[in-house]
């Protein structure tokens, strides 16, 4: 029987990749044993056997969603430069993998709104995960306004909070309104509020950079 | 029996407004004909003789929210001079309604996250609402940029695009991470973002304002 020979071969690692993609389209919400066990031609109890209950899949799902993102949109950028270049080549992965799952949609902007208001172990999980993003995003800002790429002044907590209002506007505006320019329309206000505070003078920023950083540049 | 002496009474406009809190607990597809009848103290038939189909209500609450929506960010501000005034008018009642309904959530907001992939008339409905929401915005912008306010060369439909980004990031960052300071940083981006733009002459602005609008100032 196919079903008891393909059964074997499904680690836990197809079932969360199968789940992953239930979940981009269903939502996590929409993820439930009984469906995946169908779409991998499993029984029920074959996928209880790697996770215990619906929501560790559920939290499986998560967090593989999260390190993928991660592996995507930091690991990359961190062989840039410390400071502007390495703050453009994150903001960059970033636009380049929403664009790229524009139309699965991106499981942590769905799940915030799908778990705001449900307190629970997949709510905090998901708040961990933005937190923690966030974090990436204002070490990286904090060490281009330190080597002096950015004006002193710039104000990173705040950049974190406009650099993340593009990224949701882009995702609504492509995914509702079927927006055509809104990769465009985020880049373009991307690259202005990064230019907006720029320090005036890229080559004593650079000299900055080189002086302070010194050989640690590709240190993340 | 005091469930029918109450049944009477409820009209069309009750169910509705409780319809309304519903959704903005459980989101409009939470919202559903037995959970609404048993709150109001009706039979569900006598839910279904003012709705037709949950999804009727589901339509008719949307309508009922975007309606109460323009009514308290779009009214008061067409009371304020045409231009910057009116902009700016328009963008403080959004932020001040969006404050006050955090807890609860926008349902427009909540509602592109949970249609944006469900195609229907309620994603229809919704796409429809956001569109004139930010035409009327595009229209409060562009109004701005011909009567002087604005630098000739801002882009409009960039600016609508950036101003819903923050709106969109306050959303998200005051609810899933019990941001404290999201209303600030909201208030903070958008002060920048229209500052950015606006001419850098404030008197040639009003004159020049005076002069094009002449007493046309309160029309909308």
């Amino acid at each position: 029987m196919p079903a008891r020979g393909r059964k074997g071969d499904v680690t836990r690692a197809a079932i969360l990749d199968a789940a992953l993609a239930l979940a981009r389209r269903d939502g996590l919400e929409g993820l439930t044993i009984g469906v995946l066990a169908e779409r991998l031609g499993m029984s029920k109890s074959g996928v209880f056997a790697h996770f215990g209950s619906r929501e560790d899949l559920q939290l499986a799902v998560l967090r593989e969603y999260a390190e993928r993102f991660v592996e995507t949109v930091l690991r990359p950028a961190v062989r840039a430069e410390r400071g502007l270049p390495r703050l453009r080549a994150i903001v960059d992965h970033w636009l380049a993998l929403l664009a790229a799952e524009l139309e699965a949609g991106c499981i942590l902007i769905g799940g915030a709104s799908e778990y705001d208001d449900r307190p629970g172990p997949l709510r905090d999980a998901l708040a961990a995960i933005v937190m923690s993003w966030k974090a990436e995003l204002l070490r990286a800002l904090e060490q281009a306004r330190q080597c002096g790429d950015l004006r002193p002044d710039t104000d990173c907590e705040q950049m974190v909070f406009e650099i993340y209002g593009l990224m949701l506007m882009l995702h609504q505006d492509a995914r509702l309104l079927r927006g055509k320019d809104s990769i465009q329309r985020a880049r373009r206000g991307l690259q202005r509020l990064i230019d907006s505070t720029a320090s005036g003078d890229p080559a004593q920023a650079k000299a900055a950079r080189r002086r302070r950083t010194g050989k640690s540049n590709n240190q993340h």
